[in-house]
C-alpha cells in the first residue's frame, strides 16, 4: 500500500477562471472542507511554521471559483473552530496544524515525535495502586478487586496540552516510582517487565470538553475531544493496559491507512 | 489477533465494598468513562433495545466503590453528552448506544450494518459534474479542471440523521442516474465499473457543528462530529474517491484494531 502524501505549493499557479454552482452558504462550507484540508496537510506550514499566513481574500477566491464573500464566510466557520486567526492589518494565520497519530502503529507519544524534535511533556496528575472494578476487571481478565495500577497523566507537546490520558495497567513488575513523567507507557511496559505489545482494540468518538478537562487542557468548556479508548494487550494475547485519551480537537488527528480486504 | 467481545451482564454481581481513592469531581470523570465504555459496548442495550435502562444511582455506587454525589455527578456529564436522559419516576435511560463503524475495514455504511437488518436511507443533496480544483485534482491526480462527479447526501439510520458526506469522484463511466439514493458509493464504483477498490487514507477530527450541517443532522450547533477524510484508490492504485463525512458524535464511534509492528 504505497503511500503519496502531497503537499500543495505555498504559490498556487493560477487557474483558469471557474465558478462554483452552488449557493454561497454551501461555497463556503466546501471551501472550508478544502482549506481545513490543506490546513492539515501543512500546506501553508506544519506544527514547527512560526505562524503560517493564509493567501489572500482574493488569491483564494479566484483560486477556487467562488465568491468573495464565500470565502470569509468559510473563514470564518475556520476561525470559530480555532484553525485560523485574523490579525487586524497582517493577514489571516494558521494557528491549528494538527499533530498527526497513528491509528495503524501501536506507538506511544514520544515514539511517534521521536522523527519530529518536539518535546513532549508529562504531567502526572496522579499514580496509584488501586483496585479493579468489574468493568476494568472484564476487560483486564483479571478476578473482581484484582490490583491494578491507575495512572492520570497531561500531555502537552511544544509546551501546548495535547491530551488528558487515563491508564489501568495490571499490577506487576511495574513500580510506581518509573519513569511515567518522561517516558511512554508502552516503553515502559516493555523494558521494565522485558515483554512484547502484541496489538491494541481501538475506539473513537467526538465529545465536547467538560469543565475539569477543559481547565487541564486549557480549551474552553464544550470544545470538541478526540476521545480515544485503547486496550492493549501482549504478544501472548494477555490484555495489559486500558487507556482513555482525551485529545484537543484543535491539535490531533488521527490517520490510518484502510484495505479494503483485511490482511489475513 | 483474535477478539474477545465482551458483554458485561446487566445484573452485576454485588462485589464486597471498595472506595474510591480521589476527590468527587476526579471519581465522577472516572465513573462517566467507566459507564461510556459500557454504554458504547451496549452493556445496557445496544442500538436495537427500546430504551434500555441504567442501574439505580445507589447500585452503581455500591458496584463502583463511589459515593452517591460522585454518581450523580457522573450520570450529570453522561447527560450532557447525549448519551443517558433521565425520567422522572422512572429512572435513567441509555438514549445513546453508538453504531460502530470500523477503519480497519473498507467498506461503505450499508455493508456494515447489513448484519443489522437496521435500514439505511441517503437523501441525495445534490448531484451534479463539476472540475477538479487544484487541491482535489493533487488528490485524485488529475489534471486542474479535470471533469470529478460531485455528490453530497445526508444519511440516516433507523429514522435518525447519522451522517453528511460529500463525495468527490473521478468522472468516468459512473451515470448522474445511479442509485445514490440506496447504494454504498463503494458498491456503485465496483459494480458499475467492474474494478475493485484497494486501499483508503483516513484521517479523523473532532469537531463542532456549524449552522447548516447541524441543521441537516438533526443537533444543535455546536454539537461533537466525527470529521473524516477519506481518499479510496482503486486496486491499481488510482486515487478515485475523496470523501468527507461528518458523523454525528453521539451516535457514531469509529473503530479498529493495531498491531505493534505494521504488518509486513
Amino acid at each position: 500500500m504505497p503511500r503519496r502524501p502531497h503537499i500543495p505549493p505555498k504559490d498556487f499557479p493560477r487557474p483558469p477562471t471557474r465558478e462554483y454552482a452552488g449557493t454561497r452558504a454551501d461555497a463556503a462550507r466546501w471551501v472550508r472542507d478544502v482549506l481545513r484540508g490543506q490546513i492539515l496537510e501543512g500546506a501553508f506550514g506544519g506544527l514547527a511554521a512560526a505562524r503560517p499566513a493564509l493567501p489572500s481574500e482574493s488569491a483564494l477566491a479566484a483560486e477556487l471559483g467562488v465568491s468573495r464573500n464565500a470565502i470569509r464566510e468559510a473563514l470564518k466557520l475556520l476561525r470559530a473552530e480555532g484553525l485560523i486567526t485574523r490579525v487586524q492589518g497582517s493577514g489571516t494565520f494558521v494557528t491549528g496544524a494538527k499533530l498527526r497519530q497513528h491509528l495503524d502503529r501501536l506507538e506511544g507519544l514520544a515514539e511517534s515525535l521521536a522523527g519530529h524534535r518536539i518535546p513532549v511533556e508529562n504531567r502526572v496528575l496522579s499514580v496509584r495502586e488501586s483496585t479493579a472494578t468489574p468493568f476494568v476487571a472484564a476487560k483486564l481478565q483479571l478476578p473482581e478487586n484484582a490490583p491494578i495500577l491507575f495512572i492520570e497523566r497531561l500531555r502537552s507537546v511544544g509546551g501546548v496540552p495535547l491530551s488528558l490520558d487515563t491508564t489501568s495497567l495490571r499490577a506487576g513488575a511495574i513500580p510506581l516510582d518509573a519513569n511515567f513523567d518522561s517516558d511512554d507507557v508502552f516503553t515502559i511496559i516493555e523494558t521494565k517487565l522485558g515483554v512484547r505489545l502484541g496489538w491494541a482494540e481501538i475506539t473513537v468518538e467526538s465529545v465536547l470538553a467538560d469543565a475539569t478537562t477543559s481547565e487541564l487542557l486549557r480549551v474552553r468548556p464544550g470544545a470538541p475531544l478526540l476521545l480515544l479508548h485503547r486496550l492493549t494487550h501482549l504478544e501472548d494475547g494477555t490484555p495489559f493496559d486500558l487507556e482513555t485519551v482525551r485529545y484537543r480537537g484543535d491539535r490531533c488527528s488521527l490517520v490510518t491507512t484502510t484495505p479494503r480486504d483485511q490482511p489475513p
